[in-house]
């Protein structure tokens, strides 16, 4: 057993229990490794996906259970083999930092589809001590798992893009569909559907928010950019649509029908859905036939993909909508964040809580 | 109206009422116009859509009617227009025999996508008139609708081609699954499924056929040379088939789970449809996500991949198992395709038949 005062150490906020309210926690961090970067945690952003892990939503909790996988930080250390980064740098993590690197995701750079990956917190990482995220004083991650953030792009504005804006990234990315002048629609605007309506334009897209409701029409045209927003339940609309859209990035993390999105779609136009639903969804086969429309998903993205989406985010000038917020007010953004009262993303100002001192 | 005795006529087998039940029927052909031509049928193929739209199962069909889309004969007249093909040609026509010419899909050569394509039965033409199929003595067909077939290569061999074999070809070659050295499987072995054994491994690729039962093992190993025989109940073969298949063409026509499937995909494999099912299939989202798969479907294909796949399988030396049978026998064949008593297709010898006489 090593001797706790020859750990090095970090505060962060962690979840003890399924009611997933957070309260400090002191806990040891590895020493630099080769291939290791150290990094003091400069601001994590605040993901659904969070909010599910520490209540236990999907069954597999540990606790304590420090969340955050949006995480920016400045290098304070790297290892002997780390060639990539250095002090003053400023770099990101995101959902995963490890992989088998020899199936054939890894190989392929598509490592967040290795079946042996290690998630940024509530896993186990290689040295069998649990991993923790980014809601801490500092973290130490694997740099295959460390991107820089382009010179000039602000901490906070990065923080979502490693999660919310890889997931929408990399799937146009990967089915061929970041060529202007495509029409994409965007179902839902959260987190993950407002970088969707961002990227989306800054690709040069035509962008429709599509919604069950007219509360986010003014929000979707007037501050996200978007061209059109079509209410579901407009028949009439929705007919007008048909067969209008080269894709459709599904956001609704509930139960919904998909006929009447796959109905949107042109001939070998793409449902993709984002939301982890256990809920059956539902289709007949001569709506998918008909147009060979393709209903498929993809997981957050890969580290190449990131670093391509940061370049991309930078050159584009694009902007995050965000709210920012102290340690101390990560229980009551959770809970606003259940309520989807955030537009459209928390980011924990993580240096400026001051955690490790 | 114009006179009978000035009018082409043939006779067909038609069904009368959603009995289904086929008898001799006489109607006129019109005269050959300037991009028509005018074939005798040599023969027709029997495709399992044959005997829903004759029982109207479909609740669409129109009587009298004469089936028949896979329909190879030979030319006896063209139009002035026509220069593709002259008297004499062995020639093919399938379930498409006009379309607008216009829209996207036409413009890109996927004319079975048009939202105004014309059935080559159970339709009506574009001079008013209803079309009628190929199980008749002759038929008047637009040369855009015409493929060769290639010299040397039988027509009752070329016959199941027009409709089952472009139905797997086509997605295999859209979707990027030609190349050898991939691994399949065809789920369900009937008419399609068996082509799909066939034209895979012409592909070059390693075949499993899927089935829910043991009954069709030697068949598919021994007779079709598939490589592998997975009997979906069998869990233990399920899991080690898991993450295996970079695609899956499922034939099944009647609701059955996705998940197994899906499971047996590689990261970005496909699953295929190829039933028109009209209760709803299920499948969850993390099954899809996580390994960024697809569900999607075609429907038969265009001219250009028919010419293509017909070249194809002369290359190979791909041949169809069928049964020949005679006219008269006609609603005996559709008894016992309906319960799957055929190894795999039956082509009706029209010629032989002598209809016209």
């Amino acid at each position: 057993m090593g001797s706790l005062e020859k750990e090095r150490q970090t505060v962060g906020w962690a979840a003890r229990d399924p009611s997933g309210i957070l309260s400090p926690y002191t806990y040891a961090l590895r020493d630099t490794g080769p291939e290791d970067v150290y990094m003091k945690v400069i601001c994590c952003g605040i993901c659904h996906t969070d909010v599910h892990q520490v209540k236990n939503d999907l069954g597999m909790s540990n606790y304590p259970m420090v969340p955050g996988h949006e995480v920016v930080g400045e290098v304070v250390e790297v290892g002997s083999g780390v060639t990539k980064f250095r002090a003053g740098d400023v770099v990101g993590a995101g959902c995963i930092i490890g992989c088998c690197g020899k199936c054939r995701p890894c190989k392929s750079d598509i490592e967040q589809y290795c079946n042996k990956k290690i998630w940024s917190y509530n896993d186990v990482y290689t040295d069998g001590k649990p991993t923790q995220g980014g809601f801490a004083g500092a973290m130490v991650v694997d740099q295959k798992f460390v991107v820089k953030i382009p010179d000039g792009m602000a901490p906070e504005q990065a923080a979502p893009l490693l999660c919310a804006g890889v997931t929408v990234y990399s799937p146009l990315n990967h089915f061929g569909l970041k060529q202007s002048g495509l029409r994409g629609g965007i179902l839902g605007l959260g987190g993950v559907g407002h970088m969707g309506v961002k990227i989306a334009k800054a690709m040069g897209h035509h962008v429709t928010v599509i919604s069950s409701s007219d509360k986010k029409r003014d929000e979707a045209l007037d501050h996200l950019g978007a061209d059109d927003y079509l209410v579901s339940s407009d028949a009439a609309r929705m007919q007008e649509l048909a067969d209008s859209l080269d894709y459709i990035i599904d956001t609704v993390p509930v139960f919904h029908p998909l006929e009447p999105y796959l109905s949107l779609l042109k001939v070998d136009g793409k449902l993709i859905l984002m939301g982890v639903i256990n809920t059956p969804l539902q289709f007949i086969t001569p709506v998918v036939m008909g147009g060979r429309k393709s209903i498929t998903g993809s997981f957050i993205g890969s580290m190449k993909e990131t670093e391509e989406m940061l370049e991309f985010c930078k050159e584009r000038g694009l902007a995050s909508t965000i709210e920012i917020v102290k340690m101390d007010y990560i229980n009551t953004a959770f809970e606003r964040l259940e309520k989807n009262d955030v537009r459209y993303r928390f980011v924990v100002d993580v240096a400026g809580s001051k955690l490790d001192q």
